[in-house]
């Protein structure tokens, strides 16, 4: 039985799909019975890198979805509009979806997944998070029998390549960042990496799968690493850290409603260098996820790149046409792979959290800076692991606070006192800590 | 709709999955769609970590498989009989196997396989291989449109342990082992570990499910770590080396016939510091997987314990809960879950392998001795990485050489005629090395 595909987009990833679809030897054989029926791309007249009849491309991707002959619908546009819309519309007539986009599941998921429950057909989503890494279904399918606590992962490869740099070459932020442009790492406008709004778009969807409920993405806290200063990352280094932007979806409690507590959030963290996720490098992505019974496992690959995407597109291809051979075309869904949301979540106001933080303060260079600075801490509750006095120079000194984990509205509190010591000129670099 | 679940031994992993199965709250929502129904146990009367009602409890292993109220049947005894007559028992009666089995698996899959194929049941083995770590399920459903090139793991925790604390505190292999077994992270008899045969049997699944063909796992070469030197640890070290216990399964390339070539072997292996399997520790496991088009992705966690396992046992019960209620309970079998063999593969000889070596030689101290060394390896075409002279005492010498990727053929030849050499004492320790 041959399966058709329907492709909307044929930018990196959607040639990278296409070029499996037409060498499915050494593949998984079930490969061999997809066939792509129809491509919507924005100039039929373009030279591309994959061979493709011209009888199956168009430039109006609804006739892509429309196509008697597509099965299913796989979308690598990008972007919010008209993604969304085929998305939909691919669902209102009855066939599953693949998709790479990541921006449309986190803003418009559960729309997404209510219209595929309602109408019974699969929307998936493998490659909208680390790439190649197969993240997404684990979580599904593989980790069910636990009580997940902690997701913590290197989303964004773009911001570890520069993260990356700026600890080995100890280089700044602005020229690593115009490098990785050159090298095509990061994009001319790169403020979704940067600012961590890619990251913050993934650890959303991470979250709803393993917590089984869906959180507002635009309340998610998000800082980037475009104020990260290359002497926080050495000074971390010496004291034994190494800075990485991590996404966290933590798991803190319940409602007495049995709404579940998430603390979700994006921000440069330091991470012991013992740490899983402190040896991931370069544009690669790792994804820790943490739970009761299974302990820690880890999931580290290439999290972009038109092989590694076009190998997440495909598998989702291949287990929508699995599940029809088993299940037919009209049966009912696979609670797993369709995953549903299960349980409301809320986010927990970030004062009521608890973190470990490091704090870099410009002092004036006296005896007795220290000592106030603990004092303002202490009357807080926030314990301090360590107090180090860095460079000193022209009556300067630099002080970095390593605190042990504390509440946030402790931090802040006693932040504020220390900000308004003379002694001290500013609160330079504020940054959490695992 | 509850599905009946029959559990073959209540040892830590069985237990373990009846306190998962016993606990539904906060876990997948399917969970509590399942019921354990009848536990065979050696000893009724033993006491247990886990509270079971009396009447599920049975001696009669067979009684649990025959029980009408059963819809699955996990088997977490372990041993080659009865298990295996068990599960084909199962088979025959129409029922899903869930198993963490891995001797079973390596030794009778095919067999098990035909008879799950032929009466259209699954046979479900994630907890076969790295434990906790979600690699089987990966491999079927997340990576099936990869050309595998090579799988390659740390998949025997045991060694693992054994390998880590001798590089950390340069301690002998035995009073590490003697150490680990008065922690209970090594069998009274360690032999299945040390020896290599844990990993031999999980290697070949690996194979298996990478491939798409099974292989005999009597012919894999299989060393182990029992004649494993600290001062080769420590030299690999001084070389820029960690020695792990490696399982390796390598795609060669393919007969006229279609059969697939594999180079499969578990070995001691020195791995360069930076490779991304050198960093796992303690009892950890990993599994680097290598395809096009996805490059290199990494699993990692915990190998081994009764939470681990029995989340991957579970994790199988799900998949087959799901599927059955996609597609009822006398659907067709999900090809991807169902994992059939698709080509014939078969083991290459050793001698046509590939590899790069290390070899320490014990030689007396003279001028001229490395040349001499390295002429022998020049004759056969064995291209040298670099060739080290260290401790001298007495007038004896230890020379360590590091290969490039050579034939198995050549360098044996070469090292045959180095033995031979006036001034080489002995051959005292021959590595393979990434």
């Amino acid at each position: 039985m041959t399966i058709g595909v329907g492709l909307l987009g044929l930018g990196t990833v959607g040639a990278g799909v296409a070029d499996i679809l037409s060498n499915p030897s050494g593949r998984h054989p079930l490969v061999g019975q997809l066939e792509l029926r129809r491509v919507a791309v924005r100039d039929v007249s373009r030279p591309r890198p994959v061979a493709l009849a011209d009888h199956l491309l168009t430039t109006d991707p609804e006739a892509v979805v429309d196509d008697p002959a597509v099965d299913i619908v796989v979308e690598v546009i990008g972007g919010l509009e008209p993604a969304r819309s085929l998305i939909l519309r691919a669902i209102a007539a009855g066939k599953p979806v693949v998709t790479a986009n990541k921006a449309v599941i986190a803003r418009y998921g559960q729309e997404i997944a209510a219209a595929a429950a309602a109408r019974g057909v699969y929307v998936l989503i493998e490659a909208a998070v680390g790439g190649g890494i197969p993240i997404i279904e684990p979580l599904k399918q593989s980790l069910g029998a636990n009580r997940i606590q902690r997701v913590s992962g290197i989303i964004n490869g773009t911001t570890n390549y520069i993260l990356s740099r700026m600890a080995s070459e100890g280089a700044a932020y602005g020229d690593v960042l115009a490098e990785a442009q050159r090298l095509g790492y990061a994009e001319a406008d790169p403020a979704a990496d940067v600012e961590g709004g890619d990251a913050a778009d993934k650890i959303s969807i991470l979250a709803t799968l393993a917590y089984g409920g869906s959180i507002e993405r635009s309340a998610i806290p998000t800082e980037g690493i475009s104020r990260l200063e290359a002497r926080d990352v050495d000074y971390a280094a010496q004291l034994g850290f190494v800075v990485k932007l991590l996404a966290v979806a933590e798991h803190l409690g319940s409602d007495p409603d049995g709404t579940e507590q998430l603390d979700v959030r994006v921000h440069p963290t330091l991470l012991p260098k013992d740490h899983p996720l402190a040896g991931v490098h370069g544009v690669n992505n790792a994804i820790l996820v943490e739970g009761e019974p299974v302990g820690q496992v880890m999931f580290y690959g290439p999290g972009a790149g038109a092989g590694p995407t076009s190998s997440a597109v495909v598998a989702d291809i291949l287990n929508i046409a699995g599940i029809r051979q088993a299940a037919g075309a009209n049966g009912a869904l696979d609670p797993l792979l369709a995953a549903g949301s299960w349980r409301q979540c809320r986010l927990v106001e970030s004062g009521l959290t608890q973190h470990r933080n490091y704090v870099r303060l410009e002092t004036t260079d006296e005896a007795g800076v220290i000592g106030r600075i603990g004092t303002c801490f202490g009357r807080e509750q926030v314990s301090i692991q360590s107090i180090v006095q860095f460079e000193t120079s022209g009556g300067a000194a630099e002080i970095v606070v390593i605190t042990h984990e504390v509440s946030e509205a402790s931090f802040r509190a006693a932040l504020a006192a220390i900000a308004d010591l003379p002694e001290v000129q500013t609160v330079a670099a504020t940054l959490r800590t695992l």
